[in-house]
């Protein structure tokens, strides 16, 4: 049997990982001034605070349904929050429940299916991957709202 | 000794992952008028087609260079290719050549530090997450682009 001392990555950088670029995410919030937060777009797209509050539906609901096995259904935006300040708080709160949450995940655990909202059935790894790729995408949309409204963006590489 | 048999995630399945959000660029790139590919941008951001210039310059340098051990500087657009077709080309050649240099990576070389293009010190699995996200980031980019032109772009989870 082969055994392997070496990881590709440890579940604890990956969660550095992650959190690296929800800080990232965070400062980009905290850019944007409080009225284009909820009503500028570009093209048809969607508010950055509802970006944000599709980032808020997956980050913690999905790392809680992969931890406690429960599949309910994805939702977002249900508390309908109004001050980009509620925004933040509910991120730092993300933030450490993501934390907790983490610590209950076993290296076994990330290759296990999950039905992830009961709709995506994938290993457990592609699922986080999932979370970190799709906020990444979405940052990227909220640097070009920021830049067409004269805002410089912070540097891609801080975290 | 502490043995691992799992792994949060196998090079295999890292490649995988990277080489399906290659896909979803190249799909990006064929999206964009031809025209719009090299002169549209928002906000005095760049345009897609030197988005692109920047990730081949980053995929195929990079990895090349983690695995030769050499540290050329990053350079990008030195070809000044004028057609999408141009790209597209390059963009196909780049995905074998980074499957065929993925294969001489091991498990352990992810965990090496590597001085990516003479300037970024970092472990080996950090520069390739690097590679990703950085991609992810600019197509986001591309999405609003396209967005802004009146054209749908693909599916995020489409690979």
């Amino acid at each position: 049997m082969k055994t392997l001392a070496a990881q590709l990555i440890t579940p604890e950088d990956l969660l550095i990982h992650w959190q690296g670029h929800r800080a990232l995410t965070r400062r980009v919030i905290e850019l944007f001034p409080e009225k284009d937060f909820f009503e500028f777009s570009i093209g048809g797209m969607r508010t950055f605070s509802k970006l944000v509050d599709e980032l808020l539906g997956i980050a913690v609901p999905g790392l809680k349904g992969i931890v406690t096995k429960e599949t309910a259904p994805f939702t977002e935006g249900a508390e309908k929050l109004i001050f980009k300040a509620q925004y933040l708080e509910k991120w730092d709160q993300a933030t450490e429940e993501i934390n907790q949450y983490w610590q209950q995940l076993s290296i076994e655990d990330f290759n296990e299916t999950f039905n992830l909202f009961g709709q995506y059935e994938f290993p457990v790894i592609q699922n986080i991957l999932y979370f970190v790729d799709n906020e990444v995408h979405h940052r990227g949309q909220g640097y070009v709202y920021l830049r067409a409204l004269g805002i410089d963006p912070p540097f891609f590489w801080e975290r």
